[in-house]
């Protein structure tokens, strides 16, 4: 939510939903720029602030905005009450700034709902067992809305973006990308962990664990458009493959830019040496994506992975200081690649549809540095300035644009 | 607190008290113009919001500060750990915007002092028996303050705010205004409630009402300034009136600016009159203070009371209405007068201290037209115009600027 403006018209929006007989609980996120305003005066107080303190303070900007959202629909005549976390005693883990919700307590929240009342309950943020705030981590509101759909078995969640929903690729990067009217939720969770920042990845795992009937639609829409109309919007994440899945082999391309690549040269291969490099890459903290082990010769073997971008200074320094230890001949690292992958679950029963990825790939000279695989997708590895050449002419090879 | 310059400075301070040996409960106060903002966003939406929904919204500003408070204290090698109102259970009742503490759990608080902790919690607010937030309204963070130093035995409770005492009348308007070492609790309460506003009024009748003594003195020294010469800085609350008692009958002179009168002219002297002219002006939520009917003449009398200046026009209105009803000739103000008190607790065992202070007045010519009194002040109403002038000359006329 943005400015009071923009709350005013998310309580229309409501209003209008409850207007139709729907009882409704709303998740808001904080305004924007709250967040990132209170996370920034901890910052001036010091570096590492302590994850409760910060749990603590950063779960006010959620706060601010149930108890705006519900002024603004007592101000369109609706009855509604907002809660924070605790207090519908959303119960989570003490792993604070990336706790995990524990259970919901619907009690409460059902009674309002039965007398009629709009419900409004911070998200992002719950209460550990010793009555400490938690928060859920970044895009944690999305997390909060679909666990407590879930709690309150409700018919559908709704999550209202700055995206009309979610497309065969980005559309900023291919102009006809077409907005998908389903994905299931396999694909969604491709979409989103490969680049696709449409919904936090936990929210998406929520949602397909309990089967939640999950639509990503546009907050930016005019509130007052009729319900049916809005109903159908944006993309619903669906479970039910045999009835929802669209023909197609592939859904979607998804990308990521900010990839880095590492190489560790001329390691002993023996048991164990991928633990010894990764080891303490992941003792770093640093997440470790796509990786290749090559064919050995006279004893020794190259080993490359992939990391965050972001990541990339501190993972060479890393194993600089562990070259000696895991008797590396060389390390060398690359900044300036990224990250393509076609996703869907139409794959499953498709084939050659790796073969037709690496034919149009190479039909615009694009060289891949790497190749992962799952079920219902396939990623490559290349060199950053062909990226959206690569986004382009897959969406094309696949006849994305076409519904 | 003002910037988290000014927290850091607080946590150097209390840091400073804790190196001494104090165990210590900090119950900061939300930043400098948060509640402003918070509340501007609020009627930004609605002009008269809900009120449970106004304490959601506006008793976030001081989580935002314990939070800061706390990783200050962090950042100066301190354990500390913030805490809710709801959090260390503050209970009380459900007066939303004016609720009142009805009682503290000490034992969460005791366990983290015992344990070497820093405590911080967040003052303004608590939580009713349905598990509301529910704040005390302005200056509630004082309230606060003294009833948890109440609930923890605390040797002294310290209210530092942006004077550093109280002084026996506002410097502003007495360039030799002297601080007072002590006052008693009664002489606070009039001094505060007649506009010297240094304390929220209720915080001195928390602090009456326990006994626990109370000092106000200064946030904006040195916060590394030797800690005996804190410690004996500001003005003690006292409760021993024969020990901490000055000597001089008189120990400051209070003075409220804003004040107007309103006089009902010609109705009858009939019982009943004084409720069914102050009945509506109750009922319109405005406080009245001085009170006179005059002696009447042929049945019908004069009726003159004060309220603040702000509601003049409302009770002229509501007054008005009411007019034919009470039978009243006419309705008269004057929003242009204000009160100038001598305070002291000394004036019980003093004789002639009213007649002292007409006197002055008289010399001076300046009218009185409006007195009360109680047992340790004077109260008398003026032309706005002679305030200062009045002020100052009592200030001289009762020696107030010596020791």
């Amino acid at each position: 939510m943005g400015s009071t403006e923009r709350i005013k018209n998310v309580a229309r929006r409501v209003a209008k939903w409850h207007d139709a007989g729907y009882q409704i609980v709303v998740v808001p996120s904080a305004m924007s720029g709250e967040t990132n305003r209170l996370i920034g005066l901890a910052k001036e107080i010091m570096e590492q602030p302590d994850p409760r303190e910060l749990d603590m303070l950063a779960s006010t900007g959620e706060q601010v905005s149930v108890a705006l959202l519900s002024m603004a629909l007592h101000a369109v005549g609706k009855e509604a009450v907002s809660y924070a976390g605790w207090q519908v005693a959303i119960r989570t883990d003490s792993a604070y700034t990336k706790a995990r919700i524990q259970s919901i307590d619907d009690a409460k929240v059902r009674k309002d709902l039965d007398a009629g009342k709009i419900v409004i309950i911070t998200g992002f943020q719950g209460v550990d067992g010793d009555g400490n705030i938690a928060t859920l981590g970044r895009g944690g509101s999305d997390t909060s809305a679909v666990a407590i759909a879930v709690a309150m078995k409700a018919q559908e969640c709704q999550i209202y973006t700055d995206v009309d929903g979610v497309y065969t690729t980005d559309p900023r990067v291919v102009s006809d990308a077409r907005l998908l009217k389903t994905v299931t939720f396999e694909e969604m969770l491709e979409m989103a962990s490969l680049g696709s920042k449409v919904l936090q990845i936990r929210s998406v795992e929520f949602a397909g664990n309990y089967k939640m009937p999950t639509r990503v639609l546009s907050s930016l829409t005019d509130p007052m458009i009729p319900l049916e109309e809005e109903a159908a919007s944006g993309t619903l994440i669906s479970f039910e493959e045999d009835t929802h899945m669209e023909q197609a082999a592939i859904t979607g391309i998804a990308f990521n830019r900010d990839e880095a690549k590492i190489t560790v040269l001329g390691v002993p291969d023996k048991p164990g040496i991928a633990y010894q490099i990764l080891g303490p890459i992941a003792d770093a903290n640093i997440e470790v994506d796509m990786i290749i082990q090559n064919q050995s010769v006279d004893g020794k073997t190259d080993f490359t992975f992939t990391v965050p971008r972001g990541d990339h200074a501190k993972s060479m320094e890393v194993l600089k200081s562990v070259k000696e230890h895991i008797g590396a001949v060389s390390i060398a690292g690359d900044a300036k690649v990224s990250k393509v992958s076609v996703v869907g679950v139409g794959m499953r029963s498709h084939v050659g549809i790796a073969s037709q990825m690496f034919r149009t790939l190479s039909e615009e000279g694009i060289n891949i540095l790497m190749i992962s695989t799952s079920e219902i997708k396939i990623s490559v590895l290349i060199d950053e300035k062909y990226m959206e050449l690569a986004v382009r002419a897959l969406h094309k090879a696949f006849d994305l644009e076409k519904a």
